[in-house]
């Protein structure tokens, strides 16, 4: 075990996209644990498009990560020394930590990762982490899909997409996803099960969807908001549901961006339209990680990282969440559990 | 018992507007009910909104009317003769029947209007035809109110609105409502019992909500859409739950309607946007009969009709509702009960 640690700090909230100068990594001395905690050595940093929020002081569901502090992440590692009855020396576990090497953390703050059997710890907490239990929450409790129903998912390729998918697939349904390239709508239909896919930038979404859903759509997995939308709109079934994951089609607006223009379909059609974050499903983590591992162990649920190798990447790394170069979860590996 | 028989007939699909030579009102014998029938003469007949598409051909949620066949409605009517041992001569049944002063009713067709005890029958019939049970469910189901939350509603002394609003107040929740006028501000408050009222033609709608509603909005009962619904949009609180009963606000735009500008905020604010027709409740009517029943007898929950006086002025009542003319829910008395 190194005696040094290496920590990224936070030093000014970004404007806008960010900067170099938002964080830097310092070497510092490894933390002692106290009474009730443990010592643990990272070895996998998610990245995540609510990094962002964290940086700066906006009103948010946690407090703002403060200025001088290390960066607050979503981190997996394993124990090297515990202080607590709830973990052992060589235990992983994942949670909220920070961007650094080695860190102190506690019941409150982190949890066994559970049984993985032959499913690698970084698939596993990829998927464990954030995503998998947002596509799992989102789609299932929102969505409610039921066998032989039509499901519909924009991002198809991205993190949560894939994952949506593939859980929609696993509930019975007939699961078409759209997404921006050629490759990308292979590899969701050939390798992830994919009934149909639809290249959003190249083909015509309206005739597309039709003929990709022929008995509607009953569930319409939304990431992205806008045009997309308002094609989907108009091609759910009664009683539709729509899960509102995401609205990426507006984020980076600068003018006010007007809602679908097929809004009275919410009423014709007696469509269910809710928005989602994860936090609010928090205490049902467990149940969405048995379920993930579960298929992951049987091979039905596959994942795609974009992993970024060694911790002094992260700041880098991160970027490419805001300007979409990352094709698949974005991760750091520091060291493999 | 006169032996001549009224008959509205549909002689001809509307277009636009409801013209008079649309319906003719026939001379015609009484009819026999046969077999498991009854006969009944009608007392009131209720106008809605919805008989405008059942005069048509478009595609809808029954058979349109056949171009010459009595004319459609929700009635109120007491048996005359009766070949079931559903009913008895004496009875007050509703349900689906016919613009006609004597008319055949069956088990399949109406039921009994039930024990209304001191509650005129036009009133009970008024509120529990197809309004009472609008506000009921679609409050009620979609809109979920928790004692202590607070619930706006728009056209709040509509005939829908009206009942809406009570209906929360004795849920126990802090009731406001929108309406377009001073005079029916003040009778939604004084003597509907809401907390507030607001003006939207002469207030300025965020302020008036933001002064009316100091812990924000909980469900905003929705009938209008539009603007109203933007600026409840920016003021609802987090899992907030918005049932859309109507979107008159639009319903004679010539040029597509966009959707709300704070479209965003239903994922920010993880809010339930949910669209409801009645027709999805009919089997359920019997819970909300006897709910709304229940509060007309404790005096808890007031309607205010708009009566027309005989059957002969049907055709000229009806008209009312697509020129917002009427001022409460709008009915054609035939014969007191």
């Amino acid at each position: 075990m190194s005696d040094t640690n290496r920590v990224w700090r936070l030093r000014k909230r970004p404007v806008g996209e960010i900067t170099d100068d938002v964080l830097s990594l310092e070497q510092e001395a490894i933390p002692e644990p106290g009474e009730g905690e443990c010592l643990f050595r990272l070895n996998y940093l998610s990245l995540d498009p609510t990094n962002r929020i964290w940086m700066s002081d906006m009103e948010q569901y946690m407090e703002p990560v403060a200025i001088n502090a290390p960066m607050r992440g979503v981190v997996c590692g394993t124990v090297i020394k515990s202080n607590t009855p709830e973990f052992k020396a060589g235990d992983i576990v994942s949670g909220i930590g920070s961007w650094a090497d080695y860190q102190i953390g506690s019941p409150a703050t982190v949890g066994l990762l559970g049984e993985v059997g032959d499913v690698p710890v970084i698939d596993a907490f990829g998927t464990l982490a954030l995503v998998g239990p947002t596509a799992y929450f989102c789609l299932l409790e929102i969505g409610d899909p039921q066998p032989g129903e039509t499901v519909v998912v924009s991002t198809a390729a991205g993190a949560v997409g894939c994952l949506v998918g593939q859980i929609a697939k696993i509930k019975g349904c007939h699961v078409v996803g759209l997404t921006g390239s050629d490759e990308k709508c292979q590899w969701i239909t050939r390798e992830l099960g994919f009934d149909a896919a639809i290249n959003y930038k190249t083909e015509n979404v309206a005739e597309a969807l039709a003929k990709t859903c022929p008995n509607g759509i009953d569930v319409y997995f939304d990431n992205v908001g806008g045009k997309i939308l308002d094609e989907c709109l108009k091609q759910m079934n009664l009683h539709g549901r729509i899960p509102t994951c995401g609205l990426i089609s507006q984020y980076n607006a600068t003018e006010p961006v007007p809602g679908p223009y097929n809004y009275d379909l919410i009423l014709m059609h007696r469509l269910k339209i809710q928005g989602f974050i994860i936090l609010d499903y928090m205490d049902r983590y467990p149940e969405a990680t048995e379920a993930l591992i579960g298929w992951m162990k049987e091979g039905r649920l596959k994942a795609r990282l974009d992993v970024s190798e060694g911790l002094e990447t992260a700041l880098q790394a991160v970027k490419k969440l805001y300007t979409g170069e990352n094709t698949g979860k974005l991760m750091v590996r520091v060291k493999d559990a």
